[in-house]
C-alpha cells in the first residue's frame, strides 16, 4: 500500500523517537520498586493508543499491574481483532555486562539496544503505529475492528489477564488475536508461529525416614528420600530420552506431512545449534524425531532441579528424610494436562522404591496450542508476510508456552496470529537485547497490510 | 580390687562435682564466641590429670584449639597405653528443647543431663579419674606406663590431631590405644567395638549445555545436567541397595562365623529400629544382608544432595548447564579407598549419560578399621568389661567413623579398645543429652580394673 509506506517513511525518525521514549521507562514487573515506572509506562500505552485514534481507552487497575484496553469499532460487516502484547519487561540484571544502559536506548549497528527493545515493547508499540498509519492512509478510517488488550505482567506469570479475559467475554469478543511477541525463524524470512507446547509443571516430594538421620549409623539399612527420588525420575525416560511414562504418547499427534516438509525447507543447522546455542558436546533426545520434532511437537520430562538433603560447600553425612524435584512436562497436541497428570500420578505410585512415600503437586498446568495454517486468517497473514518481505512465509513451532494463546482460543475461541518481527539472536531476557530498526518499520508496515487485506476479505 | 571400689565410694560426690564443673564450660568449638571456653576446658582437663598425679603435662597450641598431653612412665616393663578423649562439644542447639539448661548440669532419674555428659566429657573424665583411683590404691604407683592425648577438635574435624600424631610418633610411642567414646549395645552390657566403617565422600559434577537454557526452546534436544546426574547415580545401585559399581565388593571381608554368631545373640530389634529410630515405612538395603551387616559390615553408597538447577519456590523451567552431587560411601574391611575411587572413577566414566561430562572429585577418604578381638588387649579389656558388669562381655562394630582410631594404627600400629559406657538413648548431639551416673562410676572402675589386668599380664 504506496501510501502506507509514504507515510511511515514521512514519519520515521518520529516513530523512532517515541520507541525510545517508551524504552526509557524501566517497567521491570518483578520488581516492588518499579511499580510506578510500571504504572507510568500503562499510561503511556494508553495516551498513545487515544493518540492513534484508539476509542474508550481505559487503564485497567488489578491486583497487580493495570491493563490497557482500547477499541475502534466502526467498521461494521468487518471482522474484528484483538491486539495483544505487553510493556513490562525483565529485570536488566546483570548490569555490568551491558554495552549501554538497559534503559537508555543506544543504536548499534542498525539495533536498538535497550531492555524490551524486542520483547516485547518494539514488537507491542507497531500494533499502535499501524493504526495511525492505517488511520493517516484512510481518511481516519481502519479496514477492520480492532480492540487493544495490554498487559504488564507477562514476564511475572500474567495472572491479571488470566482473570480478565473469561470475566469479560462480550467486550473481548472477535474474529481472530494477533500477536507480536515471536521472531523471525531466520533473517529475512517471514515467519508464523503455529503452534505452542503446553506446559505442566510439578513438584514431586518424596519422604523416607521420619527425620535427617547419620549415614554412619544408618546407612545401608534407611531409606534416602534423595535417593528415592533420583531412582523414581531415572525411570522416566530411557537413555534416548524416550518418556517411560505409560500412556504420555497416545494423544500426541504428529505434525502433518505439509508441516514436516516444511520444515525440511527451513535453514536449520543441527551443528549450528548445538555449537551456537546448546554448547553441550552433543545434542541429545529421541533418535527417530528430528531436532526441530523434538523441540516443537515432541512432548518432555524435565528435571529442573532437586531440593533437600545438603548441598553446602564441604561434606555433611546425612541421609535426608525429605526431598522435593521440580519436574515439568512440554505438551503438545491433543495432550491433556488432567489426563497426563493423572498418567503421571500412576507412574509415581507404580515406580517408588521402597521405603520412600511420594507426593505429586502440580503448580500449573496448559494445554499445547494449535493454529490451523489453512485458517484464512492465517493465510491473510502469511500473504501479507510474504508481500512484504519479498520471500514465502514459512511456518513454525515454538517450543514454549504463551499461556494468553490458549486463553484466547479457549475463552473467546478464536485462532491467533503469531506474528513476530525479533530475530533469533536478539537476547531476549540477556544482556545487551536488542531489536532491528527495519524489522520495527517492516512490521509496523506488515501489520497494516495484514489488516488491510483481512478487512477487504471480509472474514468472519 | 577392693581398695579401688572403696575409693571410688568415698570420693563419690566428689568425683561427680569435678565432672559437674567440667560441664559447666561450655566448650563448643565450632563457635568462635566460645574460643576462651574451649581453652578453659583445655586447662580444667590439663589441671586435673596434673592433679592425677600425671608429669609433663602440656597444654599444646594449635591452629584451632589446643591438645593436652600428660603421662606416667614409671611402670618398666609393662606396657603403655595412650588414653585419647575430647573435651570439646556440639552446639547445644535448639536450646528450647531443653528442659535444664544445656551448661548446668541437671540430675533426674539417675542420668546427668547436660552436653557433653557422654559425648565426650563424662566418658573421657573416668580416664582421669581411674588415675587418681589407682594411684590410691597402689600407694602412688600405675600397672601401666600412660599416655594421655586429649584434642578440642572431635567435632570440628579433628584437624589438629592428625597432624600432631603422625609428626610425634616417639612421643605417643605405645602398645595399645584406649578411647571411651562409644556406647553399650544394651543397658548393662559389656561392649567392646572392634569395628568402624571408613568413609570416603566425594563430589560428583555433570556438565551439560554451555549455560542454562530455556526449557521450552531446547528441551527435546539438549542434554540437562541435572537429569544426567539423576540418570547416572540411579545405576549405583540395583533396587535391593546393591551397588553396581564393578569390583566394589571385591575385596570386602565378610565377618567371620564367631562375629556373626555373636551378632546374633544381641538382643536387637529390627521392628523397635524401625519404629523408633529410622521411622521409614520399611528398613531397606541387602536382603541377604542382616540389619546389623548392613549398617556394620557392609559398603554404602549414598546421595546427600543434589545443588543445582531451580529449587525455589514457585516454578522455573530452566534446563540446568551444572550440578553437583554429594555422595559419600561407606568403606568396610579391607576396601582400599585408592581402589575403590578408581572403580568410582572409572564406572562414572562408563555411564555418564551422552551430552554430559562429568568430574569426580575427592574430599576426604578414611579406610574402615578393625581390631582383632583375638588381640591379647581386646581380650584383657572383655574380661575387665564382664568382671565389673557381671555379663560377657559383647563385640560389636559402629557403623560410623572414628578417623584418629585409622591414624593411631596407621601410625602407631597400635590397636585401641574402644570401651565407652554410653547408652543407645543418650542423645548426642540432641537436646538433652544425658550421661548414667552409676555408667560413670563404674567406667572408673573398668577402666582402672582393665589397666590394673592389662599391667598383670604385662604384654607388649
Amino acid at each position: 500500500m504506496p501510501a502506507v509506506n509514504e507515510y511511515i517513511q514521512s514519519n520515521k525518525q518520529r516513530f523512532l523517537d517515541e520507541l525510545f521514549e517508551f524504552l526509557r521507562i524501566p517497567s521491570v514487573s518483578t520488581l516492588p520498586e518499579h511499580k510506578q515506572d510500571v504504572a507510568r509506562a500503562a499510561q503511556f500505552v494508553s495516551g498513545k493508543l487515544a493518540a492513534a485514534g484508539l476509542e474508550n481507552v481505559e487503564v485497567i487497575a488489578t491486583a497487580k499491574h493495570p491493563l490497557v484496553y482500547a477499541d475502534w469499532l466502526h467498521a461494521p460487516g468487518k471482522p474484528t481483532v484483538l491486539l495483544y502484547g505487553h510493556y513490562d519487561v525483565q529485570p536488566p540484571d546483570p548490569l555490568d555486562e551491558w554495552k549501554s544502559p538497559p534503559f537508555e536506548p543506544t543504536i548499534r549497528d542498525g539495533n536498538v539496544y535497550a531492555r524490551g527493545s524486542a520483547d516485547d515493547k518494539g514488537q507491542m508499540y507497531m500494533h499502535v503505529k499501524a493504526m495511525e498509519v492505517l488511520r493517516a492512509a484512510r481518511g481516519g478510517n481502519l479496514p477492520v475492528n480492532v480492540k487493544f488488550l495490554i498487559e504488564g505482567e507477562e514476564e511475572v506469570g500474567g495472572e491479571s489477564i488470566a482473570t480478565y479475559v473469561p470475566t469479560n467475554l462480550d467486550k473481548l469478543k472477535c474474529d481472530v488475536a494477533l500477536v507480536s511477541d515471536t521472531e523471525l525463524f531466520a533473517d529475512g524470512v517471514p515467519t508464523l508461529c503455529i503452534g505452542l507446547r503446553g506446559l505442566m509443571y510439578l513438584e514431586i516430594e518424596a519422604t523416607g525416614p521420619a527425620r535427617d538421620l547419620h549415614s554412619g549409623i544408618y546407612g545401608g539399612a534407611a531409606p534416602n528420600a534423595v535417593y528415592g527420588l533420583i531412582e523414581l525420575l531415572a525411570k522416566a525416560k530411557d537413555k534416548d530420552g524416550r518418556i517411560q511414562i505409560p500412556g504420555v504418547y497416545e494423544d500426541v499427534v504428529p505434525p502433518d506431512a505439509s508441516e514436516v516438509e516444511s520444515w525440511q525447507q527451513l535453514a536449520f543447522s543441527e551443528e549450528d545449534f548445538l555449537r551456537n546455542e546448546v554448547g553441550a558436546s552433543t545434542l541429545t533426545g529421541e533418535p527417530d524425531q528430528s531436532v526441530l520434532a523434538r523441540i516443537w511437537a515432541r512432548p518432555t520430562f524435565e528435571v529442573h532441579g532437586i531440593a533437600g538433603g545438603f548441598t553446602g560447600s564441604g561434606a555433611k553425612t546425612v541421609i535426608p528424610a525429605k526431598a522435593t524435584a521440580k519436574v515439568s512436562m512440554r505438551l503438545v497436541p491433543d495432550q491433556n494436562p488432567a489426563k497426563v497428570l493423572e498418567q503421571v500420578q500412576a507412574w509415581v505410585a507404580a515406580n517408588t522404591p521402597q521405603g520412600i512415600r511420594t507426593q505429586v503437586r502440580i503448580l500449573s498446568a496448559n494445554p499445547a496450542v494449535s493454529v490451523n495454517p489453512h485458517d484464512p486468517a492465517i493465510e491473510i497473514a502469511a500473504k501479507a508476510f510474504s508481500d512484504v518481505l519479498g520471500r514465502p512465509t514459512v511456518f513454525i513451532r515454538g517450543g514454549g508456552s504463551i499461556p494468553i494463546v490458549g486463553e484466547f482460543a479457549k475463552y473467546l475461541g478464536v485462532p491467533t496470529v503469531l506474528m513476530g518481527f525479533g530475530l533469533p539472536d536478539d537476547g531476549l531476557h540477556s544482556p545487551n537485547e536488542k531489536y532491528r530498526i527495519s524489522n520495527y518499520y517492516q512490521g509496523i508496515e506488515t501489520i497494516a497490510h495484514f489488516l488491510d487485506l483481512y478487512g477487504t476479505a471480509g472474514v468472519k
